[in-house]
């Protein structure tokens, strides 16, 4: 089927479609390949170093003549030689999280790029607009990896962004299948971002066992850890038990920085180290059923839209 | 527009739309005022005793000829005496929460009730199912008041439940208007239970204090407080951020327990105490604007309803 709305328009693609940018798990690789299928492939920066990503830039170019773009949060110290290297290569899409839109979008959009920020509550996707983006993520609570601090669904969240502001809204959090993308464009989106269901892909660059982790993943397999530092949601490891054991007991945020340390999602995407490794993923972990190449997920999503929109007339 | 499916069909009823039967606001003439609209009134036997239900029941059997039901909450003590009730009065469609369907159930299909159970996880959909209910309430994370453990969004959920149990699934948590409701029919649900919507009505028993901090609040103005007591979504109130404060700081199950004490949603919802009572809602409240009758809030989701599945044909 054909799509054709403001997020197809806006990124030149076929399906409104994206690949979350996610720290150890979107290389070139996940990427070129969700651009080759006719969604927006997009290359996470957060787990790279200025000259990882130029790398990576380089090599998607090869691979791909389709639109991709890179998602970058804002709040990296090096966030100006990441950016250099992403003006120099000449990335047209950029996605940014965290961070001031402020502060930054001005001097992005100056260089000619298509930029989306991802926000998790109404406030902040009206600063995005009037910071001046193309458009906005509406994150909701149940994505996995870094959350908003209101808690706010997908379910609820996308009407209300939708509702606040005028640029197009791309649905996240929870979207693993197509009838969730029908529901998200019925809320006001005019595209989702997918990111649990990309992660266990073929492509993904994360460990085997952190993939057969989300393929194994019931619906009540993750939990929003961190609350006091800043809310993560993994699936529940020892590690991310022994976490939630020492929120409760009411531990401060310097206790559980402590706790946390250094390079845990690394040890857990990366490394498939089950014991003392963050697994992020989202609640739509449950509904991933095995490691499939990324363009068979953008194919299904889209059957599963067209399952879903014929279904729904049967209702009536 | 006409709906016909297996709840409207399960139910005898127009519109496959519940108002929920919550404390301290669906009381006979909320109840009502939704049936005569076309939808399923739920009168909300948590906050009754044993006569106070009978009076409403006798109340609502001459405000309406249309289908109506009854909530109860299987872990009350007094758990027989209200049954006694409901059985004595010929309720014929139950909803009940909390507790085991599995005790419960037979007994009730015995008597030819029509019986729905609320579940906020797969495995207890699976177990409701196996217990002989005719449907599932698949509430979400977003819900006002009593909630899930595992945290589980209406987005993530029913789609999950749908696929696990062959019983038709109403959707909650979160719902307040047409475009919702059609994304919870894409997900794979027959219905919906809307809860905080109603709430607001003017027909809703809840205090005018109650109902103007529904229509004030806004995205983010809830929070799911004693999650290790048993998670409660009420509204960000004085009394709710010391809740909070008292959690973070690791206070014990019993602290909170004393802390809550008693009474305190009828202080709230009922008499509209700002300072120390609960304002149960769900994060819905951000999409209420205005107090309206029941029956305008109905016409208004079956509207937009219409209003979404015409605009989800605009991206293709």
């Amino acid at each position: 089927m054909k799509f054709k709305n403001r997020i197809t328009e806006l990124f030149g693609i076929e399906y409104p479609i994206v690949s979350g940018g996610m720290v150890w798990v979107s290389g070139w690789k996940l990427a070129a390949a969700v651009s080759n299928a006719g969604g927006l492939g997009l290359i996470g920066a957060g787990s790279m170093k200025p000259d990882l990503l130029r790398e990576h830039i380089r090599k998607i170019k090869a691979a791909t003549t389709r639109p991709w773009g890179v998602n970058l949060p804002l709040m990296r110290a090096d966030v100006e030689e990441l950016l250099t290297v992403i003006a120099d290569e000449g990335v047209a899409i950029l996605f940014t999280s965290s961070g001031s839109p402020a502060m930054f979008t001005p001097r992005l959009k100056e260089k000619g790029m298509v930029v989306v920020h991802v926000v998790a509550a109404v406030k902040h996707a009206r600063k995005a607009e009037s910071a001046g983006v193309d458009a906005v993520v509406a994150e909701g609570f149940e994505a996995g990896g870094h959350n908003g601090l209101d808690e706010i669904t997908t379910l609820a969240l996308v009407p209300q962004v939708a509702d606040a502001v005028r640029i197009p809204v791309i649905a996240a959090g929870g979207i693993a299948d197509g009838r969730q993308m029908f529901a998200a464009l019925a809320l006001g989106a005019e595209g989702v971002q997918i990111g649990t269901a990309f992660a266990a892909t073929v492509e993904s660059s994360a460990s085997e066992r952190y993939k057969q982790a989300v393929v194994d993943a019931q619906d009540g397999a993750t939990v929003l850890a961190f609350r006091k530092l800043s809310p993560l949601r993994v699936l529940k490891t020892p590690f991310a038990l022994r976490a939630m054991q020492e929120e409760a007991a009411g531990k401060s945020k310097e206790e559980l920085r402590e706790l946390n340390g250094k390079g845990r999602e690394r040890l857990g995407i990366f490394d498939g180290d089950w014991e003392e490794g963050e697994f992020e993923m989202g609640q739509s972990s449950g509904l991933v059923k095995g490691v499939l190449p990324a363009a068979d997920v953008v194919a299904n999503v889209v059957c599963g839209y067209e399952q879903a929109r014929d279904r729904i007339a049967d209702n009536t």
